[in-house]
């Protein structure tokens, strides 16, 4: 039977590969390494790099395929139908790497960024490709730090106040309003600064990108006054590499809503 | 200048340990272990045999001492007061600790079982510390696999719906009512079950105690079926044990709101 793990590597710092992965990185045969367009070279590399530091030169193999393009137009409904399009594309894909490059009884695996139950579609997809029945195989998932951990050791808080609970959301979803009934709030996804939409209330934010590489930008404090310098050094950022990850916490202050 | 670093631990698996926490173990002259009353002799025993595997004998000290009790009988206004009148007599233990155990150029650390960021009050206290100025430090942050990205693998479940929030809360906030806005909720510090006052809902759980540990004890499944066997499990391990450590996610089928 082929065997499948989906391991979590961390936000960016290699150093945040826990043992458990790099102990399922020594037990893979081959490595499927899906790219997405302008951040390909560089994320790509990043894996590549985590590969060659940790396991013996020829024991492994590696498949570069390209993932599916989302249609990043669609709103509203049509939203969902282009994330459910996008979804069965890229199982068309996984399901033809595995079938085809995979033997029987050959261990393969997936490197996600961050966490895999955080934001990200892998497990899905392999349960699409799964139900669809053309090709068997087994997996597991290895947990990683996520982008919203990384964040918050790098602004050195808490996500939660004492005995209060936490949002983690997207862009999209913030848009529509800032979340009822909770007043820390982590944003993921968010290609529109959403935050700035906020930026007349009494709320603080840690903005971080690429949280735990050399590139790592860093601001924290009053959300009025941070987000214009976010905004500027986003836009110089993602100018300057090509791409950007960036994650973020807002946290208001209970006594002003 | 004394050092200290806050090192997340992972969720109960040593192998959860990150490379980067591995480093800071091996930068450490001092170990701060914090024990809180009945799930000492295991916990400690875990984190010594994480020091045993990864630090050469003879390198490094432990200082264990016993973490102050909250009152736990102390319901609404008084729960607020409770926390902050345990947080300052915990600052005490750490501020004394810190000053008479850590010489002026040693490095401590302190070791948190998932990720120093959720549910977690050690950077709180260690703020508090600074704060009275009787002790100066350097501190820093390794994230660490928290209990919700742990529970989230071994149950192979992404934590959110595509493009969907999710809420991490506590088991008395949870008694409030289901949170509005979200229909996956993830759960902590839960020691009264809440889950169950919910089983006449169209909802998933997906539920997980000493998770990583030997002892793992994992469920899912419709709700209604699933609380009363969760319950009885429950039970059972913690009189077995003495002690429990459990999380679970809520998936509330958004079609039966």
């Amino acid at each position: 039977m082929r065997r499948i793990h989906v391991i979590g590597i961390g936000a960016g710092d290699p150093d945040q590969l826990t043992l458990q992965a790099v102990k399922a990185l020594r037990g893979t045969d081959v490595f499927f390494l899906l790219d997405k367009g302008e951040v390909k070279a560089d994320l790509t590399g990043l894996r590549r790099d985590m590969l060659d530091a940790h396991l013996p030169e020829g024991s492994y193999r590696v498949v570069e395929a390209r993932d599916p393009e989302r249609d990043r137009r669609a709103e509203g409904a049509a939203y969902s139908a282009a994330v459910g399009d996008w979804r069965s594309a890229r199982a068309d894909v996984y399901g033809r790497l595995i079938a085809g490059e995979l033997g029987e009884d050959q261990v393969g695996a997936f490197l996600v960024w961050g966490d895999p139950s955080l934001y990200d579609s892998t497990l899905a997809i392999l349960e699409e490709v799964l139900a669809r029945g053309e090709v068997a195989f087994a997996y597991d998932v290895v947990p990683g730090i996520s982008s919203v951990s990384a964040l918050a050791s790098r602004h050195r808080t808490g996500l939660n106040r004492v005995g209060r609970p936490i949002r983690i959301t997207t862009g999209r979803r913030l848009a529509e309003g800032f979340p009822q009934g909770v007043d820390d709030v982590v944003v993921m996804l968010d290609a529109h600064q959403t935050f700035r939409q906020y930026a007349d209330q009494d709320i603080d934010i840690y903005w971080g990108a690429y949280i735990g590489t050399p590139d790592e930008i860093l601001v924290s404090g009053p959300l009025a006054e941070a987000a214009p310098r976010i905004a500027a050094l986003r836009a110089e950022a993602r100018e300057r590499k090509g791409w950007i990850m960036d994650t973020y916490l807002l946290r208001r202050n209970p006594g002003n809503r």
